[in-house]
């Protein structure tokens, strides 16, 4: 089999994606090779696309890692896992030796590698990765939905975070992608969800899938959530916008001994109402990628409809036309997620 | 007995307190009189001596909430607490209507009644109070040390939001006398304590309650707590310093993980590394007063010696000296904790 090809996306900068053929090679020890169904294109895929991580991915990097694929074969002393099952990508690989791993936050470890971003990544036929990073889906779960299970488990995460029970009141300050995502499994824990967001498309896209919306230009977002929860305030705020507009509104939502999940990544200092942190005993949650629960959450989410996955994936492209798709998501005002579907 | 007369300090605008004659009143139904020994001067009292309350407090009020003293007489439907018996006040009334106190934290009520400041306190001979406030002292407890309980209920609730465990590494951003008070219920709880502080008279005194210490304007605090703690981090952090720097400081020191407590009262609102919150999934949280198990824990620290009471308490004036021991203080550069002996 190492004599064959395969059809792999290389980034090789300048907003650049070039389709090419590359040699199989046999998963090593502690590795399985995965045949690659569909892999979504994440903001994180954007940012290099952008040329803003040439850096870090280099000009030969094969991106990706929103995937959903078959086991193709298997390495040295992988056990617990067969050929043809459908599986899943945790793309994450510790050292197994820092503080944060010896204290058992393995997602965090301070020498973590990103799979598709430190090593090459799902936007190829066969993809072999670690063992360990593999979760095995129920074999009726569709293969396109499937694709989402990396997103989702990233806001399965922020609300395992937040500690949400159901009837809580919720606020998802920006409602792109991710806050949708966010919104949906909050929803699906029995949060009472708001999304404010300003954009009227995403407004449009947060409507139809049934959840209450405020455009905080248009009205006042503090009065509407403290009329909604009864002069209470939310018990749960997602701050997903990444402005400084939303770190106010963070603080002014929210109620008494209120959780605060940081999911949006603020690369600037915002200012932050630390009154409101000791008049009101607010908490405020860093929240970063998942933990192996995190995607067997999102996995039990998208298999029982949850996640209304048919409305956040709005396109599908065959790998031949990564180019396009890239460049599609960059003018789409629309466009929710796009999956690249990497088989032939 | 309506018809004695007892002496209470008034504060009267314009950095002046005078001890006039007042009537006593017997308590109303549901309240206790107590009978006061010592008062401590809290930071809050110097922001009335300086006039930065005048409108909640206005010019005929008796201010004063850290005290100790004997229950004198009882009130109609008061059970449970008997004449004779040493007590301390927990200075709180709650609505018990509000959102907050429906989710049980009357602490941080919505229309929370401070007692020595929205109502008089208890720089006076004898103070009637709800008998809900009241926590009985062990009888052995020395009531100067007592009047330290105010104080350090308020560190042991900073210490229980960081659900500080033994063992753990702390820094304590700050080392005036809440930051003290914080490290030592810190310390007592089995924490590695370190703190930080620029002011030479209060690294002295940390030095001299056994704390290591450091001086961010000699060294790298962020070095020195990387090298302590074996590169891992500060596991709980308190930002006691209300300041630009400090804020900089407790997330840089703060390990994976890390809870940090918002203790100071940041009037401005500073800016905040919150890329650090994500990256290394930390937690912020805000710390308002007491509850009744933080006043507990405080009688135990203080009755088991816990907290160094003699050197904390660093004057005991007359109540007849009240307007000399609030200069004092203002103008001390070593003053830790003035109290005021109320009763003859
Ligand atoms: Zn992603
Ligand atoms: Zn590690
Ligand atoms: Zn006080
Ligand atoms: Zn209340």
């Amino acid at each position: 089999m190492s004599t064959l090809e395969i059809n792999a996306a290389y980034y090789r900068g300048n907003k650049t994606f070039t389709v090419e053929k590359t040699a199989v090679t046999p998963p090593k020890k502690g590795e399985v090779a995965v045949r690659i169904a569909f892999c979504g294109i994440c903001g994180t895929d954007m940012h290099v696309f952008h040329g803003n991580m040439d850096a870090r991915v280099g000009l030969n990097r094969i991106v990706g890692h929103e995937m959903s694929g078959v086991v193709e074969s298997i390495g040295e002393g992988v056990t617990g896992i067969t050929a043809g099952e459908h599986v899943v990508v945790r793309p994450l690989d510790h050292c197994g030796e820092c503080p944060a791993c010896t204290a058992g936050h393995e997602h965090i470890c301070h020498k973590l590698k990103f799979l598709g971003l430190d090593t090459d990544g799902a936007m190829q036929e066969i993809w072999n990765v670690p063992a360990h990073t593999l979760h095995v889906l129920p074999a009726q779960l569709r293969l396109d939905h499937a694709a989402l299970i990396e997103p989702v488990a990233v806001a399965c995460h922020d609300v395992r975070r937040a500690a949400l029970k159901a009837g809580e009141d919720v606020v998802v300050i920006g409602g792109g992608p991710i806050g949708i995502l966010v919104a949906m499994v909050a929803r699906d824990t029995g949060g009472n969800v708001v999304i404010s967001e300003v954009n009227p498309h995403r407004l449009a896209i947060a409507q139809k899938l049934g959840f209450a919306t405020v455009n905080p230009k248009d009205v006042d977002l503090v009065g509407a959530i403290t009329t909604r929860t009864g002069g209470k305030g939310a018990d749960v705020v997602f701050e997903v916008s990444g402005t400084q507009p939303g770190v106010d509104a963070m603080t002014a939502v929210a109620a008494t001994r209120a959780r605060i999940v940081m999911v949006a990544i603020h690369a600037t200092k915002p200012q932050i109402d630390l009154f409101q942190f000791f008049w009101r005993e607010l908490e405020l949650l860093g929240a970063r990628v998942y933990e192996p629960q995190d995607y067997e959450k999102a996995i039990e989410i998208i298999a029982s409809g949850g996640v209304d996955a048919d409305t956040v994936i709005t396109d599908v492209s065959p790998l031949s036309e990564i180019q396009a798709s890239f460049e599609g998501l960059d003018s789409s005002p629309t466009a929710m997620k796009s999956l690249i579907k990497v088989g032939a």
